[in-house]
């Protein structure tokens, strides 16, 4: 290892002097134990890292995109230059493949990038300037002219489904260190020491292009006590999390509670619908339950855009059955996350399998290992359906619920689904072009629609929507992925009658950035 | 009168058939009691309005932008066929003169216009476009576009202080229609004839331009019980309301505990600070003092960017200060917009008054009669005003406090401040340059930042920013005024390889509606 794990936190450019062991990572499956033991940070170090954080706001938020696009830049190196660190305790500690330890750190670096390159070129601030008119009757137009500015601190809570990619200085930091805020970070129990790594690159990447101390804190602490401290603190502005319903539920709760509301935007829960019409099933029945299973499969059903839910026709579509059930009868358990999720997935699957009208179409053939999660399908008429709200709960893992009915019953059943980050419509054209109504169902429900395709893989891009209605996440106007992530850390700011030379650079006349404005 | 007035709520293109007298309009100061008596929208009454506004999104949301933008101009042109009608009953309901009734329209139907040619234009939307690229490595870039769409039926809230421009087809109506979005108006009592003349001009224009009815409906109930019933409906998916911070507040509450929460865009309290700088003040005290008492008194102070807080040094200003107690004391008493506004602001300002360390360096010499307000000057050093976080509250009227103190407490002080929708610098240019601190300080508390200027006067342009943090507005990354407004009642959609035709021509690879995208 290049980075030592000392177990303590980050409070700016010092290491906490904590000595109350709040945790220490566990391998999944077998139950090790790791070195160290992690710190909780003390109250006075919470207090100190938030007045940091507050000092830095202004001068952060001042800096030029280009020089906050080198400090994302250089945490994008310094990440990279662990790399072999990460690909070395992260398997251990959350029993993630060695592979895709390299791939999320490509994400992660890559996210960094791009949000880099955004607020280089600058346009991203939406500047808009109203000149002044001294001649309007019956009263002067004054000058003014606006554009989007930081909200102050944010607090970051990692996930545990993506270490990486949404944790330390994952999607949530780096949209919120490109929009000029500083980071507190708050780690994550299930994997402390791949947070220590990411952690103590991000420090070195701060010195390095000379940020202001308390740019960026990351705390250990047991989670809720820690986290709960910093979400209700004064200085803190905004909130990141990703993670169960449960916990980002609190979290808003906390945040609309405080004598100053905050937004929080929580990634929480979604069943990501799949309706199958008719005439894709007649398409071709095995290559969809082949690429359905890949869906549910993929990183042992790990993910947010998981497709837990599949409507379709109560008529058709048996070979396509078939076939799922072959391939899931014939899948493969795999390690789970941690032993939290991994109970919560044996107990939602049991929950659903005993619930009134469930049927288990298949459940994998090979008992699941301590620690290891299995595929299974279940399958349901929408009337029955319809009557278990529950059902509509996440079942975080490989398996999924199969609900059939009339299209009709389809399109009423979608009306009633509670809000998702996808939906996806398999469909042969001349199918999609009739189904205006369902379509619209879909949209008024889900962030993303996809057509013949499976939620699962989420590109890093401008147009990228993950987001949608509660309780896929806490504020369905915002989205976690992609450049549009940055919004959810500004706000629009007006100055009115200033000397140019007063006005940001984004704002002057002679729009020394040369970005792009509403003028 | 052209509009009769019935009394009774709107339900969609029909008329309230409810029997039970909640209200009846009171002309301020004489409290003589207008006709007719206004009736309660009935519960099925309530739960109908909701079920045609969800009827009525789908279609409304997917009609063009061209087609909404006509709907949009049919509703100024009908508002202006009965400005007579608004002005004969306007001045009866509010005391407001024929001047403003006159003035308001105009600028509700300016705002109209604005959206209208906002949603027509179409690069509003911000659409975003990333094609597909099935040779990347290692796995294929599917084909994403996205764009903003509508949330769902909003409801909205008519304020007190502008009857029109920010009441049954003001500024929250007119950018959630344009948005896409079907509108449930909860009527003001204050002002419930206004309402009927203005909620007939909308209907008559969805009839016009053959809208899907439940477009529009306005309810008339006592004003809590019609309005927590629209609020916490699971049909409502956004709240609009301009008024108190204990009707805000109590919104934001109900909008967070719904099974599903919904944002709530609550414009509410604000104090406006205003810093003088020393080198301001030996430019010419006079005129500062008449240019702030103009817009301390403008409208009887009752707008919410009435400058209630003047921080100024110490040891300067004593000319300014006479003035402004001569200004004061020469005032003219003004009839303000209802009993309850009246009997708050002179609660307010008794209170201020008898807090410790508040000297009264003015009164309006003249007597108000019944239902007036007049003007009042407060003084208080800034080591007394820390010391009473109830001083923050605003006194609706126009009355403001003269905070004093060195150039370094002012800026402590101003860091202690809750969030305001404007903070105004005067001070040379000299001084500007080297008041960072200060700028920052104001810009962190404030959506609005003005130069030696005075806060009243709020342009309806592309940069206005009418928000600011809390308790300003409920939510600072939104903007009550200018077309930043139509942004509250949206989320972003993204479609995932659907086929051009089935995208929304904003989406579509030829770019039929000519608008900006980034791609």
């Amino acid at each position: 290892m290049i980075t030592p794990l000392l177990g303590t936190s980050f409070i700016g450019y010092s290491r906490s002097t904590g000595t109350v062991v709040c945790g220490r990572a566990v391998t999944p499956g077998t139950g090790v134990t790791l070195e160290p033991g992690y710190l909780s940070a003390t109250p006075e170090e919470v207090e100190r890292a938030m007045s940091l954080a507050a000092a830095a706001f202004p001068v952060f938020s001042n800096l030029s995109g280009k020089t906050r696009a080198g400090f994302l830049r250089a945490i994008a190196t310094e990440i990279e230059n662990v790399v072999e660190d990460i690909v070395e305790r992260g398997p251990l500690e959350t029993a993630l493949p060695e592979a895709r330890m390299r791939g999320e750190t490509g994400r992660t670096v890559g996210q960094l990038r791009m949000f880099a390159n955004l607020i280089e070129e600058g346009s991203w601030v939406d500047a808009r300037i109203d000149r002044a008119d001294p001649d309007r009757k019956p009263i002067p137009k004054v000058d003014l002219r606006s554009m989007s500015r930081p909200l102050g601190p944010v607090a970051v809570f990692c996930a545990s489904n993506f270490p990486l990619a949404y944790s330390v200085a994952g999607g949530d930091t780096a949209s919120a260190l490109a929009a000029g805020c500083p980071v507190v970070v708050i780690a994550h129990a299930s994997h402390p020491g791949m947070a220590e790594i990411v952690g103590a690159a991000v420090v070195r990447a701060a010195r390095l292009t000379n940020m202001p101390e308390g740019v960026f804190s990351m705390l250990y602490g047991g989670g809720r006590n820690v986290g709960q401290a910093v979400v209700k603190h004064p200085v803190t502005q905004a909130v990141g999390f990703t993670g169960s319903r449960a916990g980002g539920t609190a979290l808003m709760e906390s945040a609309a509670n405080r004598p100053q509301p905050i937004p929080v935007y929580a990634e929480m829960s979604s069943i990501n619908p799949v309706v199958i019409l008719p005439g894709v099933i007649e398409r071709g029945e095995e290559a969809l339950a082949e690429g359905f299973f890949g869906s549910l499969t993929l990183g042992v059903g790990q993910f947010c855009t998981n497709p837990g839910l599949v409507f379709m026709p109560a008529d058709r579509g048996d070979a396509f059955l078939a076939k799922l059930k072959s391939l899931t009868e014939a899948g493969t358990p795999g390690m789970m996350l941690n032993s939290t999720i991994c109970k919560s997935y044996a107990d939602a699957k049991a929950f659903v399998a005993a619930t009134d009208g469930v049927e288990t179409l298949a459940c994998c053939a090979s008992e699941a290992g301590p620690g290891q999660g299995s595929p299974a399908v279940f399958t349901i008429s929408i009337k029955d359906f319809l009557r278990h709200q529950a059902l509509q709960h996440e079942m975080f893992g490989p398996a999924t619920l199969i609900v059939r009915g009339s299209l009709q019953e389809i399109e009423a059943a979608i009306t009633n689904l509670e809000g998702q980050l996808t939906a996806s419509l398999h469909a042969t054209d001349a199918e999609l072009a009739q189904s205006t109504g369902l379509v619209n169902a879909l949209q008024q429900r889900a962030g993303r629609l996809i057509f013949n395709g499976f939620p699962t893989g989420v590109e890093v891009c401008n147009s990228m929507v993950h987001g949608g209605p509660f309780p896929a996440t806490s504020d369905g106007r915002s989205t976690s992925v992609g450049t549009m992530a940055i919004y959810r850390f500004c706000r629009p700011v007006a100055w009115q009658s200033f000397p140019d030379a007063a006005l940001p650079p984004e704002l002057q006349e002679a729009n020394p950035l040369g970005i792009r404005r509403m003028e």
